[in-house]
């Protein structure tokens, strides 16, 4: 690669960079995607969607990005809460770095390696025809003393990034202690979920679970709420919601009939059919009622029940310790947020989890690694003979030049891309049937297994595909590796370097990024159940492999440039990186994923002398009902049944 | 190999067998000999050292056999506690497990393998010279239908294993939680250890702990012992414990001496050097009393402490739950029972711990990669010539053919066994630098650092040195090992059937056997600490190598056979122990780390009328008092000084 196609890649970058710039400046001052830019505006009705055409709505501006960097931390915190501070810090980290590394890297390296002649001298005359390699270590002479201003460089940046990273997990750490704190009290702080409960032949479940957990926590226990089966219940009221939508989507059709077309004779028919889906609607919510009132009074248990408590520290002395004797019955959970609650699939006995689970992970992994055989089979069908065999009227077109280039070189990829298409919504519905009982584990589990799909298909598969055998050589040797790789560097750069770098580098410089979608989580969701199967932050060291192979990578280079001393002070690098790591695991991780004793005491302590606690544990009941069993009324007569039929114990 | 070689080899271990029985039965009845054999006994004082000489006393007997075997399981618990009961059900499953797999293979494999004729037909006449390959499945012809025999040999066999182990470990964890139920108030259960205390300026340790603690469990509960600092007052007493062994020593030659060789010269100043010894010793004591009233009162405190709780429920509440914000602070352990403590080495701080632990796992990875390279070098000094260069005056004796055939022949291997007896004390003296606070601990750790490093040396390094490059070539290409495997039966039959056989079996049968240390331990003490070093409860995966490449030489011959049905049906057999083997773990494990708070809440609920509580509550202190801070008396003087001098608070 010459330094001219380099700028010729930097300017299409930019370009495109500013255009989409321009692209969301002005779209997002179209009303019509208010919805996507601004909901939370409209729902608390501050902003609202002005339909007078304004011509300043398709003139890009750029104030905006001002507003957004001016605002300080409690301005952001007050707006879009701790997500949006911990998005906001994750931004500025990464500028930090990647500007501290910049200064290093064009104003000390490039200098240092432009400097040397090892591959060539620098043609200042004919600049943008000069070979990318004069700017790398490459072009550094065997054994010259420049070589030092590299290792150095690698112990600063690396130490900069270190000591960075630690005050910004520190101070996000401190900022979750002191949300919690602020916090109004939450339900689920208070709630734990028990499944696997045993069944009795003396009573129902919601008397085992009374005296269970009476007889175990007497201080703290409140009360329970027992998961009732309403599969049948949810798909009427599903069956009630699209009757509706059909009935309200015919009356505004007569409407409109009714006033432009007076006396028409279809309209009379409309009407007719109008009342027709109105008492089948008004049935169907007659039958949904029914059924709540009896399952509310006689309906199936399932063997899962939310458990609540007087305090959050007897909630979380309930979920840390094992309730039962046998450990496979009495499981707890802590329980999700309500809205969190994903209760279609309310998987209560342990067997029954766990062969799911099994079952799924099976599947995904077959999945995972047999992807690629179909499309490359589907991918194969789209040479041109075989396409002129299917579709024979195609012949006459396919022997456009234009149109068989496009063909033979975009229509493999585009089958690709259709392929992964059907990834993400695969892995979820495999997730929403593993036995989660949260939306957030649902997702957080499908996002983990896409990111492994990813990682094999894109890493493996394409990146290593044919020279798997030559690789495994490699390890057998493992004295030559930092060797080969340095010897591979020059020819290799292009490829090796960018993945190792990018993937190497952002990986050191934002070990936050490795956890973020985890903070999420856990600012919205403060525990993450304990789940050994695709579970990233107890198993991180799999991450650290790119970092080490750059180190690696750095020991083989010095050692090629015959500066041996170099290569072994190198070699601490990534054992220091990665105790770093392990520290920063155990002095901040548990942060995330529990409350400790003492900020559960302290927050207890606050409610106290509070007297809206009492209305917050009656509420309390009523936060985790099933949605099914919640009244509906659709239907515009029947007023007197609008009223709640059902309260659940 | 063949049959006579067998039948002698056969013969010479049974004879083996009878003479060590024969010694052991004589052994132990020698009065000499009660310390090692039945200590109880000598300790309780039912058995007494008889010095008079009985001829019974020479003549082997087998009686003492029969009485052990007829003991109920009652009579055995109430003699040899719990610990006695795993063990001899150890015995009795492993009896049942070989003699099913023993009768399988003898009466219906066996005849099978004979009855083929694949390699040769087997010679009645000559029966001591068939080779045992006659004997193997190699034997039976290849498509044969009595392969299908061993197919389902393989599935009853593993079944029965199954099934038995499933009752085995159901049976020893119901006994584990009767023995809880059943047991007196144990000090370690009401206690635990904090650790990482951290200081402040307004006051001491003990403040601290004091404030901490009575603040989060304000109804739990019941009051603490820092430890204290108490190196120098150790070695103190040691000092006086040496000098008083000599004082002792010294007492009794002169008394001999009095009696013998009265008004001889010796005497008078033999007299002196004991007055001399005594007042030097009581010196010593003065000094140590001075120390522990120094210490007691104003002794530097550590920054750990054990604290005391009114219940087994609510020291297991602490122990569960995250104690601080900061979760390198206030760390939390299970004590250890009071006679277990490690006193000498109190690593408090969090990252000294850490830190010794880093470099203890350094250090023990390296010495058990590395062993073996001193251990060669060494022995290649052992060659004949290098003797005689070394040690010139051996020549002569050297010459003597058989006295060099001992040196080639036993040398080395006796220079191995001299650096093995090296491996165990060194791992010992390096888990106790770990950080460890119990005796118990440690020696888990040494022992798990034994078996990896014996795993490493002797599975590794002396069965695969050599041809590990093979071996990978292998792995590079899996789909062929079973076959590959199986090819290689025939030939390797003696090491590698052994191997696997042995290894394999053992594994699968006694799924307990890989437990019973852990069970050992966790009769004694019942939670093990959740340690990530070489844990083998939460990773036994690697146990299960084994028995996979069992089953997977199982696929490989019948696949060579041609009875692709039976190698195919074979398969499932390694997915569904794997899963037996994980439900068990899920099923049973937890019983054995942690107590339920349903057990724990029943056992308190015993006490609560017990009047002996408040008694043991005032011991619970004293418990865990460190040993040198315990009043030593050992000169005959200052019998005013006997009594305590210190309180510890």
């Amino acid at each position: 690669m010459i330094v001219s196609a380099l700028l010729t890649s930097v300017g299409i970058n930019t370009a495109l960079c500013v255009l989409f710039f321009t692209l969301y400046s002005i779209l997002r001052k179209q009303p019509s995607n208010y919805e996507v830019y601004v909901p939370r505006l409209l729902t608390e009705g501050t902003s609202k969607r002005r339909s007078r055409f304004k011509l300043e709505r398709l003139i890009p501006s750029a104030g905006w990005v001002a507003k957004a960097w001016r605002l300080s931390e409690e301005e952001l915190f007050s707006l879009s809460g701790l997500d949006g501070v911990v998005f906001m810090r994750m931004i500025t980290f990464s500028l930090k770095t990647f500007t501290f590394a910049g200064i290093i890297g064009i104003f000390v390296l490039l200098p240092v390696n432009c400097w040397g002649n090892q591959l060539k001298d620098i043609d200042i005359a004919d600049f943008v025809n000069n070979s990318l390699d004069v700017f790398t270590i490459s072009n550094v002479n065997s054994g010259s003393h420049w070589l030092w201003v590299h290792f150095s460089a690698v112990y600063i940046v690396t130490g900069f990034i270190c000591i960075l990273l630690f005050y910004e997990y520190k101070y996000i750490s401190s900022r979750r202690i002191s949300y919690f704190y602020s916090s109004e009290p939450q339900p689920h702080h208070f709630t734990i979920l028990v499944h696997s409960i045993p069944t009795s032949s003396s009573g129902s479940i919601s008397d085992s679970v009374q005296s269970f957990f009476s007889e175990l926590y007497p201080s703290t226990y409140l009360s329970h709420v027992v998961v009732r089966r309403t599969g049948k219940i949810r798909s009427l009221v599903n069956e009630a919601k699209k009757m509706y939508k059909r009935v309200t989507q015919l009356r505004s059709d007569s409407t409109q009939q009714k006033n432009t077309q007076r006396g028409f004779p279809g309209l009379f028919s409309r009407k007719n059919s109008v009342i027709y889906y109105e008492k089948k609607l008004e049935d169907i919510e007659e039958n949904v009622r029914l059924k709540q009132l009896e399952a509310s009074l006689a309906g199936e248990e399932a063997r899962a029940a939310f458990v609540f408590f007087k305090s959050r520290f007897g909630a979380a002395t309930a979920f840390h310790l094992q309730q039962s004797v046998n450990p496979t019955h009495w499981i707890t959970e802590l329980a999700p947020e309500p809205h969190d609650v994903y209760w279609p699939f309310f998987s209560e006995s342990f067997m029954r989890r766990w062969i799911s689970k099994l079952v799924v992970v099976l599947v995904c992994t077959t999945f995972t690694i047999v992807f690629l055989i179909p499309v490359v089979i589907v991918q194969g069908l789209t040479n041109l003979n075989q396409l002129e065999i299917l579709f024979p009227f195609l012949t006459s077109i396919l022997t456009i030049k234009f149109f068989s280039q496009i063909v033979t070189g975009y229509l493999p990829s585009l089958i690709l891309q259709l392929f992964l298409k059907l990834v993400p919504p695969a892995m979820e519905f495999l997730s929403s049937i593993q036995g989660y009982i949260s939306h957030s584990d649902i997702e957080m589990s499908a996002s983990r297994k896409v990111l492994w799909f990813t990682v094999w298909n894109v890493f493996f598969a394409t990146v290593f595909s044919g020279s798997i055998l030559s690789m495994f050589n490699t390890l057998l040797d493992p004295k030559n590796i930092p060797g080969k790789l340095a010897v591979a560097v020059p020819a290799q750069a292009s490829f090796f370097i960018t993945y190792v770098v990018t993937q190497g580098w952002t990986s050191v410089s934002s070990e936050l990024f490795r956890v973020i979608p985890f903070i999420f989580s856990w600012i919205t969701r403060p525990f993450t159940s304990q789940d050994d199967e695709f579970e990233v932050p107890s198993t991180p060291y799999h991450k650290d492999i790119p970092r080490v192979l750059f180190f690696g990578l750095l020991v083989g280079i010095f050692a090629l440039k015959k500066l041996s001393l170099a290569s072994t002070l190198t070699m601490p690098l990534p054992v220091l990186t990665l105790l770093f790591n392990e520290y920063c695991r155990k002095r901040f991780l548990p942060i995330f994923v529990a409350y400790s004793a003492e900020s559960l005491k302290k927050k207890d302590r606050q409610d106290q002398n509070d007297a809206t606690m009492t209305q917050f544990y009656e509420n309390l009941v009523n936060a985790y009902k099933d949605p099914a069993l919640l009244p509906i009324q659709h239907s515009q007569n029947n007023d007197n049944l609008r009223s709640p039929l059902i309260s659940q114990a």
